[in-house]
């Protein structure tokens, strides 16, 4: 096989991590007789700094005629507290989104044994919880009008989804279900909010096309609940863009290890691989990251292109670094291995 | 001192709960000498029931009349999953905190140590978790305009903020930081939306009239996470609307007790008291909700006429039965006492 992957470093530690998951594909790519082709291409703050644009033309490009993107992490603190900063990092990250109409993030949420003394829960918390979360990317209030007038004493965002927006992420969510344990929950705020009822109306609309899958329905407050206190009741969970992004970052709580956890953006052509840890600054340079949110993405990856026993592989890699606790400063702050060190050991292990 | 309270019995098991706390009031009149005068009045489901509006006129009259509001709960699930609902239950309280412009909802998080077991969370997580959660209530997406189309292929909801809006809420947050660690968190996403940054820019110009306060700021999905992970870092936080829904819940389940955690909303004359928790109609009826949430909050409503001493005594009975494993069916489902009985208990304590 022969594939071009798109590579975004990015921001903080998202360089260092990328360039693991490089080496572990390369060594698949030896290993199974398969081309993949990089090309780097920049976004973020490192984008702002080198361009003045937090997403070049040329990336866009770039990712367009490629057929996955690897990325790294985004963001950088300068840009945070500056309520009239012109340009953000995180504009970059929004922007190729929509380009490529990336309009499904995915995240599977996963328990390791091994690691379960690391989590904020209890153990039987933690027990049999296996779900994935799939989050609207390209609508709603990040995409909205925004405003603020002249002498900012006022500002708004408008909300907004149109029932095509809502269907096209819901069938692959539905798909995933009839593949799972067959349950799907929309979390939405249908008790409030004009959209959520749009979202809830097509949902049940939708329903009867995947009879085999249960449907149910949780205010966005009760769920933010549900997921600590009983998070084995979920198997795919579906919502807009905003929810998702804090729900999701909640969930990813449960493992007790932010730094291996992977997701996937999807669209109609273009995918986006990309560990859901941020460009932790204070780490970057140091070689004690955690590469291994980087490195399930691109087992992701691999997925994505068909190869299944390749991401098999690669994710049989990962865990046996863990069981033979081969982990960075996160993981275990005193008997710690490099980043680099990881990205060796799982290469070689492919 | 002679005060009058409208009662508001609503929904589920909103009666059931909110006649205990009358008890405990009128215990704490009889004691110390105070009149309090009730009055009830019709909200949520069961006002539409008995009159076809969520919150009938003479509601709003009987409550600006009244020095406090004493409320049970609302919601009834024959109202959620359908779409095209004309009346909702919510409708009636959302319109209440316009109406008497109730724009802070106050929410303490505490831990109680002898019911540890009960959290979702590991001990470890819990030691020195003592922090409190203010919520703009009265603007945001909940208020701004929302619309559909005629064939229900579209929906939007604006979320619109004033600097005035901000400014009030932020004011008293940061009073009450003052009185406390002297910590106070904005979460927002001001890396995404507009009004997130009108909200970071007035708390940062508000700053410096609160110089004793240290002010930091948190995106709501990295707070999603730092509630769980690390909640002792929190003293005082101050959110909008939306997000405020959402942390609050989330943060509920830290104590393991949803059924006793107390709430108070504020505006500048009127102020409502409620439990945090929902309706729950399954157990509508049953005499085993627990009250201890509402009559917490009655000791907020207390604390409100400025009757501190009464307040702390209610709150030692509370501690009293917990301590003395005098719980609900929630706290114990082995061994334990009905609603009517616990409210009996602390009654008799006062
Ligand atoms: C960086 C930021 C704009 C982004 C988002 O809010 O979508 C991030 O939090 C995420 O979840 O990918
Ligand atoms: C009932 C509902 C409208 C309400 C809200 O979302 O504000 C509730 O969840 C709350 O937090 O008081």
């Amino acid at each position: 096989m022969n594939k071009k992957i798109a590579v975004i470093l990015g921001d903080g530690i998202g360089p260092e991590v990328t360039q693991q998951s490089i080496k572990v594909l390369d060594a698949v790519a030896k290993q199974y007789g398969h081309e993949f082709h990089y090309t780097e291409c920049l976004m973020g703050a490192d984008a702002i700094d080198k361009t003045g644009n937090p997403l070049p033309d040329e990336t866009i490009e770039v990712c367009l005629n490629s057929d996955a993107i690897l990325f790294g992490a985004i963001g950088h603190p300068k840009y945070d507290n500056d309520p009239n900063a012109k340009v953000r990092p995180e504009q970059g990250l929004l922007k190729l989104r929509k380009s490529l109409q990336l309009f499904a993030n995915i995240r599977p949420v996963i328990t390791y044994p091994s690691l379960q003394h690391l989590s904020p829960l209890k153990a039987k918390q933690l027990e049999e919880v296996d779900f994935i979360i799939f989050r609207e990317l390209t609508g709603g209030i990040y995409f909205g009008k925004k405003e603020t007038n002249e002498e900012k004493t006022y500002a708004f965002d408008e909300c907004s989804y149109s029932r095509e927006e809502i269907e096209r992420v819901a069938h692959l969510a539905f798909q995933y279900a009839q593949k799972r344990r067959k349950k799907l929950t929309l979390v939405d705020k249908a008790n409030v909010l004009e959209t959520s009822r749009l979202w809830r109306k097509v949902i049940q609309e939708l329903a009867p096309q995947y009879s085999d899958v249960a449907v149910d329905f949780l205010f966005v407050d009760n769920a933010a609940m549900q997921i600590i206190v009983n998070p084995k009741q979920f198997d795919v969970v579906l919502t807009e863009n905003m929810f998702g992004d804090i729900i999701s970052d909640e969930a990813s709580v449960i493992s007790g290890s932010l730094g291996l956890l992977p997701s996937a953006s999807v669209g109609n052509g273009s995918a986006l691989f990309e560990p859901i840890h941020g460009s932790y600054p204070q780490a970057a340079g140091k070689d004690i990251a955690n590469p291994l949110g980087s490195i399930l993405s691109a087992a992701m990856l691999l997925d994505h292109f068909g190869l299944n026993k390749e991401a098999q592989v690669v994710r049989e890699g990962v865990e046996w670094t863990i069981n033979n606790k081969f982990v960075t400063k996160d993981i275990d702050p005193v008997n710690f291995y490099f980043t680099s060190t990881i990205g060796d050991l799982i290469a070689d292990f492919v």
